[in-house]
């Protein structure tokens, strides 16, 4: 809150420089920003599918698309983007230059395709804003100690961002992106769904882990634990979106803030498993090992000293996992393995809902109306997520929209709103 | 010749490695090549026509596409290039690593966009050499002191692999191209131009300078100063193609060895220029002001006290001298500037050329037979050049190639012979 610096931090997501007349569009916007902000660091992804094509180009040689040279490969990226928006800032008569991870010490750990970033030397930076240039970051990179280009793995912009935002102290983190801010709903999927003037940094984080795509939820836990406001909006006009700030400004009632909506996932369970320690941990350290990552996991109580354990991942992780089902088959982890590979799950987000059952309660109810049956159901302070067939999701998300925020979007339980949106 | 390393250096153009099927075709080729050479170090292009389209990007969102910027841009074409062709190897079961300039220390002046290399730091290399890997090396690209990204200009691959093979040491520099190595004229014009098998450092480095684009004569340089054989050859297959090596081998007798053709270059001559001590000098120092590259000057004798100074450019130059013709007339310098903005030069290469002058009036008895009128010639040690009219250049080629070797390339002159052949 107090004694941050005037600097400004700004992201733009690969679609805000899809193409050289986009990235010209940037450059006026921040030649317009720099009136009231003189100290500006600018994030940038890679223009618009690139990080998509590079990735097609190396399965083109490789059945094996990892590690340090893919890394290498992919921050190619993000290095052109940078060049350009520099030069176009340049063309402008704005003093600008561009930064690689290398360039400005983005240090991070040597997980090749998912790093984490260490540590961030500034003097560069600011040594660049002293001299009154605008200073153009490549987002999504990192670099090791032993000087090896490193990425952050996807939405690794935002983490850059933020990240950024942190290590100065800025005033603020924009996200600039390309829809008008966090909505309480996708509003593709529901036209009722409203734009949110500010949520917490909890519910953000609840809500991009929950399908939500407008922001990176590391993004969001970066800028908490720095106490950075978040300002998402929109890269084609200045007018303001979603402010993400500490709580103190909010409302201390229980409330469902937003509705989210996870496609593109599969269920895994695992049935007839033997009921002792140390089953759950084999499972999932087996995964981790094949750096599979989970976004669900759901175990109900044994019964006669056989459990059940599931699962939820993204869908186009199953295939390889499936190496690892034989294995558990095999070893006795599970009498059988059931893969469902066409699933859906939709949550109810808000501060404190664990406290308040019947906003579940009412969740669940909205979902029977519509004769949709759910499948597994997690729970947590934040969240309640039930997993449902995919076909229903759409129906689903307006349905549980409708009970919460009414048929237009008003405040039908006077709660406050969050939600989800695309990038 | 003598204690030179067990290394050899690989450099692969961009058309080499223009699509994932050429790399992998270019990995298979690796492999081969490591069952005899267990120590190789490959240099790499940007894949097809990526340093265009870059450029081109970069012209859409600004109308100076130079500087620091520019060379951060450029520089990812090979980086991308490096990392695809290092899955690729790996893929294969072959441990290889993937190099920027930054990764290998290949050191070079901040002259961004035409800087040349200063040092390398070859540890890193030997050190993944020792570790039985195969090194990749991004070509085109050095790096600062100060850490920050250049290039090396046009063609500056091939001085990346001679740059790289002086550094170590290596057997031999092989450029692997996408023609089968140097030829008496370039084939696409004589259908009856020979493959050479061998040329002198001299020779190749003349020839490259008059407009054969088999090899940047920078990289025919270095490997002279260092005595690093060359050999130019296809990437398609493992024929020998041209080697490129010290005279001792070669025949001490005037020869006419190639025939090359240098098209889109424009003349400019200016007219009524006072004879006086400096003015050439001025007019040469202020094109090296505006950075504009000059291929061949010729000045006549003066008459009544007015010179007439002639020099030839790039076509696409012509546009950013037009300033300079104008404050030449200005300032006195020349009464009038004439500019010929489609003219071509052919040239007859050889050692000891100018020792027999006998050659060149046969060179100028072919164009003359021809009835193609010579507009200016220029000759040196090693070349005779003539400027004539673009649209005779294929004929003059044809008639001169056929002059000194015959109708069907044969040596008709019992001359050693060497061309020109298009990367």
């Amino acid at each position: 809150m107090t004694d941050r610096s005037d600097i400004l931090v700004q992201k733009y997501g690969g679609s805000s420089v899809a193409t050289p007349e986009k990235i010209r569009a940037v450059a006026d916007r921040i030649c317009q920003c720099r009136h009231d902000h003189p100290r500006m660091v600018v994030v940038v992804s890679a223009m618009g599918k690139t990080t998509d094509q590079l990735v097609s180009l190396a399965r083109e040689v490789t059945s094996r698309p990892r590690g340090r040279e893919m890394d290498l490969l992919l921050a190619s990226g993000e290095q052109v983007a940078v060049s350009l928006l520099g030069l176009a800032l340049q063309e402008r008569g704005v003093p600008a230059i561009s930064l690689t991870a290398a360039h400005c010490g983005i240090r991070t750990d040597d997980a090749f395709n998912r790093a984490r970033i260490q540590s961030i030397d500034t003097r560069r930076i600011h040594q660049e804003l002293d001299a009154g240039k605008v200073v153009i970051i490549a987002g999504f990179q990192g670099i090791t100690e032993g000087h090896e280009i490193t990425t952050l793995g996807r939405g690794g912009g935002d983490i850059t961002g933020a990240a950024v935002a942190a290590a100065l102290n800025a005033s603020v983190c924009e996200i600039c992106t390309d829809v008008d801010g966090v909505f309480s709903a996708d509003p593709s999927t529901v036209p009722g769904a409203k734009l949110l003037p500010e949520v917490s940094f909890e519910e953000a984080i609840e809500m991009a882990s929950s399908g939500a795509k407008v922001l990176h939820p590391r993004a969001a836990e970066i800028c908490m634990k720095y106490n950075i406001p978040i300002h998402v909006r929109s890269s084609f006009h200045m007018r303001p979106g979603t402010w993400i700030h500490g709580g103190e400004t909010l409302m201390e009632e229980a409330a469902v803030v937003g509705v989210s909506a996870d496609r593109k996932i599969a269920k895994i369970t695992l049935l007839d498993v033997p009921d002792r320690p140390g089953i759950a941990a084999t499972v999932f350290q087996h995964l981790a090992n094949a750096d599979i990552n989970i976004r669900l996991i759901i175990q109900s109580a044994a019964a006669q000293n056989r459990a059940r354990i599931t699962f939820i991942l993204d869908e186009d992780l199953v295939d390889s996992a499936a190496d690892l089902f034989q294995r558990w088959k095999d070893e006795g982890i599970a009498g059988q393995v059931v893969v469902e590979p066409h699933v859906a799950k939709i949550s109810i987000i808000g501060s404190r809902l664990a406290s308040k059952p019947g906003l579940a309660a009412r969740m669940f109810a909205a979902l029977a109306r519509e004769g949709i049956n759910i499948d597994c159901i997690s729970s947590s302070e934040m969240k309640v997520a039930c997993v449902i067939g995919a076909e229903h999701l759409d129906r689903a998300v307006k349905a549980v929209h409708e009970e919460f925020f009414g048929r237009r979007g008003e405040l039908a339980n006077g709660d406050y709103l969050i939600g989800s949106a695309a990038e």
